[in-house]
């Protein structure tokens, strides 16, 4: 879009009037994603690709950090595999895109674009394991996965998405569900210090695993409308794919085992719970350890200083860029700068600094935080030197207010009326539950709530182990302590 | 496959004695790929995937230091589209992988898995661009392509294949041309400066072109069996695909004209020049700028001194890795130290270092060079100090051999005859050419041998211009110099 035509189209939708709009039209118009011509399929424009490509970095280094290896399987997947763990075609086969044909040849056995990789990958493992002394396996891919959706909005739900996928292969099952919850500590600790998400880690209830997993684990964040959305699984397979793969292996007691597998995962819809967790009405708000841009510098020219105002804005960048902060001089022409502030507060940028003349006379520049906070006239060197602690500081709040949010819209209930009227008024809500998936179902059909997890005891929410009876049906608690409820993304 | 299969199975074919088994050997034994169950497409192994991050960080840094963006466009494309350019659906349509269900609903217009993006890259360009001041637009992808192939081999030519693609709109077709050199340029740099590569630059003739480009330029290799392999192109594709998709703007003259557009890449097949350039009977050679590991130290340890051993080579690891050298210790058990020494000479790693007692009571290490040069004894500190020295002389050395190489193996003819026997002794050819496409052909189909480029007057190899009579049908020469024919992966 030219950026005339970005200009009279200033503003978006308030959050209040409709979060969904509000949502789409931040998207677009921050230049993060766009709508493509393929049904469900977004494009991922630079500024959004930015931050994807942070987040990649990021765990790709925890990734390795932790002991794991990536490789690259194929995109496709022979249809017959993805048939072989009952469960799993159960879950995946109504999403499936296709291949039947390759140039004019009609393929007798079809493909499938993978909805998710365990089942090529538990065929090569067979292929390669031999002994115990060859595992563990700790592997992972990034790639796109191919999902049909019959309501798509970008990042959140798209047929195809970007992802990494981690499988790992073990000897016995304690190292295996020791993996799948070192890798839940990953995603929440990325997600509270890097995307400033609070987010709750649980166990899923026997309903909401993924299909051929024998426990899923999530991690669950409060979105500003007051719904959920599941930010990152991490699966314990069992030994179904292993024995739906024949993936075995000579153990310790000279015999035949099968591994026990795990499988884990956050996607580019963690996107989306950046965006409607920290964007406010002006659009988004990026916290600084990931924003791509974390300060704008807009100088503040007229036709005769234009030359000098972008020389002093540059000094500026480069003396920032020494404390390592990612900084960006708008030199864009014919815009002006109410635009320019606009233009970076929809972006979501967490600092902006104005140079101009008479300020820069003074010594002294305008400083604007995002988050909070009025604008600030304040010495040039007390500015550049405090940045990279003003960044932490604006982290923090990012933080806090969201956690604040997630606490206090959230609400233990032990009557079926309250856990109506509260999901109603859009919060989340805590009960005890019968675990009886009929019973689990009823509710989600009287209510459009279903379980979020059950957190852990060792996080940080919602952990206090208690008994009770099920909100719904009157029957004991059949988990540790009242279970998370909520409308979903 | 576990460790004791591997070493039964030690040893590759020679070179001299079937180069097609030994690079296929080298592969899978080497641990950088697998063959998959699907049908031309591979597995790249940690290893192998080492390498290929290692090419991309590199590349990538570049492309964003020359101030290009990237984007995630779909990996699907409406069947439609591809139609659209007419060169282009010819020289794609045979190749396709096409997806005609999604779920159980059977697509009105099947998609197509991309062979390359130009065309759906095109059409999101028109619904973005409107104004000069929009460009240019300096995009590319990192993803995977899909082209079906005959004859498929791990990294020349699998199915599904890895790169980076750049796309590029200009105002003018000059800007268009000088990105199509820079892009080129940055190509050969790479393959020189970190591969160890000498690649000739040069413009492939027209029978030789990208489906829709105006001019397509190459960069070329020689492997050791003398074929050529191209390992990155660059074109310059006119307003071809800015008419086919409408990519217009208002110029500055307030009237609508198409883009100029350029596209460039660079896949996993770099890979296999890699491995074909440098290795030898007894595996890979990696070059220390792109290897993973660039020293490996095999602790030299019997059953009592074991733990003393590790503590040792770790210490000289923490030291060479305190200079920024990649380092390694192995310590894999119930392995004899030959079957590591073997072990890491087929994986290339340029630097071996053995630590054994009696050398640790000297001071001293065992040195061995991958590349060239006997087994040393040498003082430990001057081992350690001088390995960033030792590495950047293995890189020269590497470079060296491959540019006498094909020095060596590139004569000019002037006589058909010439050039039939210098093709049958696996040589590049150098001749004069009348540029007519049927007369091209007929040498092709007569000898198997290509033209592979018109060297640029700028590049670094067989660059001077001259006039002649063509060597098959002796009109005068169509191009500015002789032109490289040979035969090609």
């Amino acid at each position: 879009m030219s950026q005339d035509k970005k200009a009279q189209q200033f503003g978006v939708t308030p959050q209040s009037v409709d979060f969904n709009e509000w949502y789409n039209e931040v998207i677009t118009k921050a230049d993060l994603a766009d709508y493509s011509p393929v049904r469900g399929s977004m494009v991922v424009k630079p500024y959004g690709h930015a931050l994807w490509e942070r987040i990649v970095r990021w765990l790709d280094d925890k990734f390795k950090e932790t002991g794991h290896e990536s490789l690259l399987f194929p995109t496709l997947i022979p249809m017959g595999f993805i048939t072989k763990e009952a469960d799993h075609v159960e879950g995946f086969a109504p999403e499936l895109f296709t291949v039947t044909k390759i140039g004019t040849e009609v393929l007798e056995e079809p493909y499938v674009m993978r909805p998710t990789s365990e089942t090529i990958i538990g065929h090569m493992w067979s292929q390669w394991l031999n002994s115990y002394r060859d595992l563990p396996y700790l592997h992972y891919q990034w790639g796109s996965v191919f999902r049909a959706e019959l309501r798509t909005k970008p990042f959140l739900r798209t047929a195809e998405f970007f992802w990494h996928e981690g499988h790992t292969a073990h000897e016995t099952e304690q190292e295996a569900r020791n993996e799948v919850q070192q890798m839940l500590n990953i995603y929440h600790v990325f997600c509270r210090d890097i995307l400033a998400l609070p987010v709750v880690r649980g166990k899923k209830t026997a309903s909401e695993r993924f299909a051929g997993a024998v426990d899923t684990f999530s991690i669950e964040g409060m979105m500003r409308d007051g719904k959920a959305l599941q930010s990152g699984t991490s699966h314990y397979l069992g030994q179904n794919f292993a024995k739906a793969f024949e993936v075995k292996f000579q153990g310790r007691d000279q015999k035949e085992h099968y591994v026990h597998t795990t499988s884990w995962a956050i996607s580019s819809r963690i996107i989306g719970a950046l965006i409607m967790t920290h964007g406010d009405d002006k659009g988004l708000q990026m916290p600084p350890n990931i924003a791509p841009i974390q300060v704008v510098i807009v100088p503040v020219t007229r036709k005769d200083n234009t030359e000098q105002m972008f020389e002093a804005a540059d000094q500026i960048a480069d003396e920032l860029k020494a404390l390592g902060v990612r900084v960006k001089v708008d030199k864009r022409e014919g815009l002006s700068n109410g635009f320019k502030y606009n233009d970076w507060e929809l972006k979501g940028v967490p600092v902006r600094l104005e140079v101009g003349p008479r300020d820069l006379e003074q010594g002294v520049l305008v400083v604007k935080n995002r988050t909070h906070g009025d604008k600030e006239i304040l010495p040039r060197e007390e500015v550049i030197s405090g940045m990279p602690a003003r960044l932490q500081e604006i982290q923090q709040f990012l933080f806090k207010r969201a956690e604040d949010f997630l606490l206090e819209n959230t609400v233990p209930v032990d009557t079926f009326e309250q856990f109506k009227t509260e999901i109603d008024n859009n919060k989340w809500v805590l009960a005890h539950h019968c675990a009886d998936a009929a019973c689990e179902a009823s509710i989600k059909e009287e209510t459009r709530a279903t379980t979020r997890n059950e957190p852990l005891s060792e996080g940080e929410y919602f952990n206090q182990e208690s008994t009770g009876t099920c909100v719904k049906c009157g029957k004991p608690s059949g988990y540790s302590k009242r279970i998370l409820f909520g409308r979903q993304y």
